[in-house]
């Protein structure tokens, strides 16, 4: 006779689609997000084992509350929205016992008219989206930001040599390549900085600016070695961020084989190769905060 | 003085896209997979500080093993090839310690032609993806199969009441809709069944099955509760499975409202939503079993 | 001084996501099609010109027509339910002088339950999208049904040889490869034939038949030749049809070389590779029957 | 006996991701490009009758050209490259009577480091997509710059309203709406500019910074009016322009009803919806200009 029972589960309402305008002057700002908010509670049990609603917040329910929170508390931060999306399903429901808000957050820049920035018209930056999300596990919330989308390339300074060598491999030692990557990252808050207030927004500036320049700047060795540069930089700019975790492909370019047509190619013209590609993760965490698996509970992983 | 360690991480190559033609008889087999292969290791820390590759198994070198083994071992399942060239990595490489190796694999039939099917002639079948994950940590390897983006609908046989209702709450209690997902699911293998030996394939057709009828005799009542009947019909009909997680977006279709135009809609005409949807995600275990959370590391949440 | 003018233009909702559910007997029947709808008239200039809308049937007024005929004229094919569309705007507003309607179909399969098909659950099948279109223009009518993402694959009887060689001319003759292609295709209607019916989802089965036991039997010389041999055998096979264009891409699998690692690869593995890819694009043409440019106007080329 | 010919045909390498860096001083340029191939000519019937492909150069021929061009021609402008590119198949192959060669390129823009545009790392801008394509057809050369993806968005200033209504019409009139697109424009260019030489960086610059700031700061009354008065601002801008054809998607931005909360939304909250969405296409023309509809064969209609 087989038995089973309900292990770790959430649910909520996904992707919505909420675009906060700030109207109170002639000069016009927008917030723009796509934000995802689930539940947990060991209560909610039985809506999966017969059907038995009475506990279970809509899915619409959240959703609801997801637009009518960018009215009643603004968004100033994702992080701060979320905050309190969080807190309003933990601390309204007692049977809800966590769960985990995230969004996204697509930028918009003013258009220049006659060489000033527009009041009220924009566009899209396209750049790379910014990442928030809340988690409440046990009592504790633990706050994460991060990036994707974050398409960088250095056409020298990076090198890939040394490896070791058996029968399947063929790559030949390079001092000279391109490297090109699309940074996947989250960045935890430790909880004190957390409790004490972030400027969040500053916050994203300084490490998507940190993020950029090491990359930049650091002459490769490998991507791997490029990561954990670019981890450390954004730990040691900004003392509440307890770690951080990165994704990043290997987006590579192969150099074009241009000796049958007779010509040089001294690194000028590559392919941009689709797939595959490398795909190199890691975490970079603060010497002495404390590790907090619970934040990235069901987080894409190293993204 | 800030100081950071390197926590988490593993590194490969992903989505290669490898396909494997049977050609021994004049009726070829094909098998097309998207794999991807990841090492982790303690001693490939200096990759990330320092960028000493001496230790780095190339991605490259992992990619071309990949592409060799289709044709050394060949193709049996996924998972058989899986963990061939888990095997290989960390039996070869005495620092690799374990890693992650997945596929997606596509499904093909046989072009029918006058009635019969073709011996070497193929179109992709499309209803869903095939996934499979080696994952080997600690000396431990563990199995998963699984499926993502089968999409099913039923035209009634859902309802959805009971639910609290607060503030926010404007959703309309219903005893018939449509309901519609999209089922991503993973299923974990015991580790003696895997001992054992497991005919993969015919376990997918099975499980495959099982989720369908399921979902199509099941009276919801709860996309809830649809999951976890889901799961447990799943563990039922196949004694190697340990564990089911699911991820089932409730892909929302509206019923239109015609009555400014004069015309009912006694649930005929729907409109087939995109953002936001419901998202209903959840384990299903065998009680007994050991749980197995390493099994699970950096697979999607859910997925 | 520059002066400018109104050139061609057209304006409507796009993508309408309507589910048409058939439920008079217990055994439901699903239509599942997304809609655009757009709408021609020398009449509309104004609302370009000085943004009068006096005449602006508005896009959502076109977009509650699409959903309320669904129910009104029901979906018997996607061809016979645009038809309906199309003469309701021409003919209901006068100074509506034509339009572009456009559908695309995803068929879904009854799910098998002991061994019985399902009376209201489905499974969406997912092998290829059927396209629809209704063009009215100077007040003709013309039809054209057609097909996208229908992917296949021959794993041998397929050549390529003979090609002229130029100093950028690398390519190595074969005289057996891989060819895969995802077929995008639209067919047009004989005009007296839409006027004496067409049953038009019988004939999309045919002709998927027949494109798709064409790829299978002809031996290939080129991808060029496939597609002609394809467009011939669907208007021998159906009197109906006009012409027939397709748009091919020629999905390149390219055989690895393993000699570095000293295996052997005869026509066994294969890597898939993304872009760039072939493109081949053709029309095959009835002889006698006229040609209609007006029914292709704004139609994605080749698709 | 049912007779067939071939009509309109093409054949060639599509998407080939070509990257071009300029490193003859330490301060590196990258021009980064998605090229496509394709070729005419009544002489190619013979490929698509029997196979014969004496005279087809191959698409994998195409592609390293496209390639070995960026080397040898380097990339001034996607249009200048796409010029040599033409007229080096329709020059070099006495058969090859014209074509189409388009291509789409990605902008990145200098990293800053401390302050300073870095010399060779790059981020990618991801604002926009530029377009360009040259046409050959009769001995004719058209050539065509684009833009598509640009998302624009004003918080105000904004009408619909005036449109007439009908059974079917829900629409409620507003003079204060959010109008947001995503703008995909190609222009032509007059044959004796082409001729002349245009500096096509800097125009593309112009026309970006004229559709951005038309569009803040035309009020609208309806979409439409908005394209015209882009399309027209273009013209009168660069004097190189015979014509410019939009497609202009409104997506919908719907305020949400927060009356069941008991919650005013002046204005502040919107729901950002993806499907179905307006669809707005339009060509503006240069009085006196003659008209090229070759220049726009198949290319995508309004894009």
């Amino acid at each position: 006779m087989v038995s089973v029972s309900l292990g770790a589960n959430k649910y909520g309402k996904a992707e919505n689609r909420i675009v906060r305008i700030y109207r109170d002057t002639p000069r016009h700002e927008i917030v723009d997000l796509n934000v995802t908010s689930q539940l947990r509670g060991a209560a909610l049990v039985d809506s999966y084992l017969t059907g038995d609603n009475a506990l279970v917040v809509a899915t619409d329910t959240q959703k609801n509350t997801a637009f009518a929170f960018a009215k009643q508390h603004g968004v100033t931060s994702p992080e701060e929205y979320l905050l309190a999306l969080a807190d309003h399903f933990v601390s309204g429901f007692e049977w809800i016992e966590g769960g985990l808000w995230q969004a996204e957050q697509y930028e918009w820049e003013r258009i220049i008219v006659d060489g000033r920035p527009h009041d009220h018209s924009f566009v899209r930056r396209g750049q790379a989206t910014r990442l928030a999300a809340v988690q409440v596990v046990d009592g504790a919330t633990h706050v994460t930001g991060g990036v994707k989308d974050l398409t960088v390339l250095k056409s020298t300074g990076s090198e890939f040599a040394g490896f070791p060598r058996d029968r399947y491999t063929t790559l030949v030692e390079t001092d000279d390549r391109i490297m090109a990557t699309s940074v996947t990252g989250r960045w935890r808050f430790l909880p004190e900085a957390v409790d004490a207030g972030i400027d969040y927004n500053t916050l994203y500036a300084d490490v998507s600016a940190v993020l950029l320049s090491t990359f930049a700047t650091v002459h490769s060795l490998a991507l791997q070695q490029t990561l954990f540069a670019m981890g450390k930089a954004v730990i040691e700019a900004r003392p509440e961020i307890a770690e951080v975790r990165f994704a990043m492909p290997n987006k590579h370019h192969f150099l074009c084989d241009f000796t049958p047509f007779g010509l040089e190619n001294p690194g000028e013209v590559f392919y941009a190769a689709d797939r595959p590609y490398g795909l190199i993760e890691g975490t970079i965490t603060r010497d002495g905060a404390a590790s907090a698996p619970d934040a990235w509970r069901d987080l894409p992983a190293f993204v």
